[in-house]
């Protein structure tokens, strides 16, 4: 384990997108959204999938100069056309165009076709918060999830991000997949050679399994709930309406022909859609409340549920985005510690383009 | 265990409305509201609730003949203040406003304050579909649950509705508490005198109970996913969400001031906002792509679905809403079985207002 600075990690990013044709805007923003990541203690979605977004523009998978453009609106709405780019350029593009729609009509909603992975849910909903506005941000991705009683991974793990500004206390940020676990936390597991817990996974047969490479293995990811009688049902259904908003709404890939996103896997010979799917959301607090007023009761929420009595042995409540942004404060002092194996890989990676790590 | 025809209980329910005070197109909508529940095997939510609501008249904290209007809006945006009206009339005025909003601006969004239960959030979403429209509906309730890592409970059941229309496939309706289990399952157990599964409840003490009596006694249900190993945080973002959207953006009271709907309790003399909220969305699919394609391809996403090879021990995969639908179906023919403990509650409440059951 080794530990860089955000700087370090940032330049690297930001000049191997350079690298691989990304004009210098996107290189900027890409490497923004990917380190934000890093920076909030979701590794998975951090410069260690920098190699897998290369991989993929290789293959000819990723536009690293794509024309990413509105294709149909309403006051309120509109269809972006990701052009095969980098997700993590495309959806702030995206949710910029749901933040000017809501700046006039209340809210703006957008769904995005032809895109490709986009980092973390919570970087594209937290946009909105300078705003005083509420953010949400939704993606489709590969299927690694059986709906409940389905022997076949047919969801991705189709994360739901909501951020909501409050005044004197720092923001409410829910960024979860809609699964029991994200798949990170099961690759932890794997590393380290224990069990998962009851309800993460299920094998090959569809039988509930506690070994933490049952995915690997040809199981499934779980939806948040696990099984019938702890509301699987539930995960499902907020999985399936991710990928519906995502997707049957944009013209995007859904469901089992979501496009893998490791390059050593092809996508689908027969597509429902172009690329992968994300949705957002823009409101207004003001199109409802005077947004001082919203604000205000917003920090009295926090602080409530902050002070409540908390169960034997926790310390206390947490708010949603509280860990991450602890792990944010933490690292910007710290630095962020990559593991060596994701060490390695980014070194042979500047090595292979030139570009110094 | 007696069965009664969809026409005696709405007559009955019809005519309960008007002699409490509503004027007849509330009492119509109102036992259309409650008797859907019942149609749908939401038994907690359907007459069984009748007395409730006529418990809550009596206390003063229902107001029968309300002026429920809209007290701010933008092109996509409203605010309705439900002057302390049955939810069940206030909520289909709101999907109404959100309906109305879609129609113009691409998508209607409604926060609601001042309201009292709503029934199945299910019945209001789904109002959407009939206009090739999105339907979401969302509401707080009375403080039943506890966040993870809190003893005391500060959020509601919470419930998510989501309806989706398609072409010749039925519709797509997620409706569902935002715990893992809803409380009308936990009192059927009780009932029963049988035990809880594990990831239910807790005891008062914040401990893991198999108790089906754990509420009853002072404890608390769990928010999907059951303990935080199994992503409980996700299921109390998401009532908390719920919690934010129908009340802080509204003005209604939220998490642990939220009234109860029980008229033995009475609501904190210091509250935060005005009755219970929701809120209410509606999206016309034709502001994202053309009405034909998307429920064209809606069809394809249930179709898969519905295919995907089933578990060891199932017989196939459902849709968000089967299992509803076919009780629907079902008790249309067969009529609505009702626990003899209803039948006589709603006998003794015929009784003492001079209504015939």
């Amino acid at each position: 384990m080794n530990t860089f600075s955000y700087e370090q990690l940032y330049k690297f990013t930001h000049d191997m997108l350079l690298k691989i044709g990304c004009p210098e805007v996107h290189a900027q923003i890409g490497a923004d959204v990917l380190l934000s990541a890093d920076m909030r203690g979701v590794d998975s979605h951090g410069v260690a999938r920098l190699s897998g977004y290369v991989r993929l523009w290789e293959k000819g998978r990723i536009n690293t100069n794509p024309n990413i453009k509105i294709v149909h609106e309403t006051p309120s709405t509109a269809v972006v056309d990701g052009d095969k780019g980098l997700g993590l350029v495309v959806a702030p593009y995206a949710m910029n165009v749901a933040i000017e729609k809501a700046s006039k009509a209340g809210t703006g909603w957008v769904s995005v076709k032809n895109s490709n992975h986009y980092g973390i849910a919570g970087y594209h909903s937290m946009m909105a918060l300078e705003h005083d506005m509420i953010g949400i941000s939704l993606t489709n991705a590969s299927p690694l999830v059986s709906p409940t009683f389905s022997k076949e991974r047919l969801l991705g793990t189709n994360p739901i991000s909501v951020a909501i500004p409050a005044d004197q206390e720092p923001p409410f940020v829910a960024d979860m997949a809609t699964t029991t676990a994200a798949n990170g936390k099961l690759e932890i597991l794997q590393r380290k050679g224990q069990d998962a817990p009851e309800g993460w996974v299920q094998d090959k047969d569809g039988n509930s399994t506690t070994s933490s490479n049952g995915v690997k293995d040809g199981g499934a990811l779980l939806p948040l709930g696990g099984d019938r009688e702890h509301g699987s049902h539930k995960g499902y259904a907020l999985g399936s309406i991710v990928d519906i908003f995502s997707a049957v709404l944009s013209g995007a890939n859904y469901g089992p022909w979501v496009p893998p996103f490791v390059a050593f896997l092809e996508p689908d010979p027969n597509p429902v859609g172009e690329g992968i799917g994300h949705f957002f959301g823009a409101m207004r607090v003001d199109a409802f409340r005077p947004a001082g007023e919203f604000k205000s009761h917003m920090d009295n929420w926090i602080k409530r549920f902050r002070s409540a009595e908390p169960t034997p042995g926790n310390e206390k409540v947490l708010i949603p985005g509280d860990p991450e942004r602890e792990l944010e404060e933490y690292r910007k002092t710290n630095g962020i510690p990559l593991l060596d194996p994701v060490v390695k890989d980014l070194s042979e990676l500047g090595q292979r383009f030139g570009v110094k790590f």
